[in-house]
């Protein structure tokens, strides 16, 4: 079993989107237990974030609906403390750290051929949010033939009903949805 | 301007899962009529249908979650009427056919590379099904920088929960929705 364990935009300035500071704080506990559980099972943890050059935000054409808005007011630069990987899940010494433009952690980054060098051929998808990066990545990912899960309580989004949906019509035509209780099983089940 | 319409798994046998025959009807006639106005506007209209060969079946792994049993069956015969463009839609000179394997239109085709070759940048989104074919191409097509606009009314589901979330609180996200009365406007907009 080669598996990795996608955290997506972990980051200040995105955690913040979210509604309670209580969820988030639960979130970021689950989280962490679960980065812990796979280095713990072999696999791999990769944290990926959203963080933008000046050279980034000149290649974002007006025509992209949602980034934009981010590069016309310069936002979400990569060195800006609230675009890094949230401090409770900082990366340890054979995760990996993948920064990224657009909203999937596959489609305009190195992510799959690294994953692909390593045999990774199953992802376990985790982070923020359920209707941006994790739905776009895992649309993705299906399409490239991986083996997908989606944790369903290491999701969160701010539209509960767009999360709602999401986690029990459409994610789970590409993915097994388990929650992170669940995932010790997952990773001993091969 | 240059715009193609995407016409995505118009298929006697992927039609034949949404539920009413006359909604089906109705929506054939609307997407005849949309591809019409595109043809007339100087547009590209692309069919895009799923359809498979022995050996894209026997290159399926049985952890793609929706594929697998499609291989596992040998469903959706490439040569199989059931998986030809609807004789209502059926293709004109000048249109495009892309076959494709998996959910996206671009991920496992060469239709990107032919619509940047033909200096399309605009994107206009219809067929079926909401969650599925439509879904994973926006989203692509989306990190692929297009300009995107996806039919209300010209796209469809049998999941109707699904259906209705995902038109007004996930696809605007990513692409302008808007209705098929709309289509001359978004056209003659560039």
């Amino acid at each position: 079993m080669s598996t990795a364990l996608l955290v997506l935009d972990c980051q200040p300035a995105v955690l913040a989107a979210l509604p309670a500071d209580a969820d988030r704080e639960a979130l970021l506990d689950r989280l962490a237990r679960a980065a812990a559980e796979v280095r713990a099972a072999g696999g791999t943890v990769v944290h990926v974030r959203a963080g933008f050059t000046e050279a980034d935000w000149d290649a974002v054409p007006a025509a992209n609906r949602a980034f934009a808005p981010i590069a016309e007011y310069r936002a979400l630069h990569h060195e800006d403390p609230a675009t890094a990987v949230h401090e409770r899940l900082a990366p340890r010494d054979g995760d990996l750290v993948v920064r990224k433009t657009r909203f999937g952690a596959l489609s305009t980054t190195g992510l799959d051929r690294r994953l692909r060098e390593r045999g990774v051929s199953a992802l376990v998808v985790a982070g923020l949010t359920t209707s941006g990066a994790v739905l776009s990545t895992v649309l993705d990912a299906a399409d490239r033939d991986y083996r997908l899960a989606v944790l369903s309580d290491g999701v969160a989004d701010p539209d509960a009903q767009a999360h709602e949906v999401l986690l029990r019509r459409v994610l789970p035509t590409r993915a097994q949805v388990v929650g992170t209780a669940g995932l010790a099983a997952l990773l001993g089940g091969g």
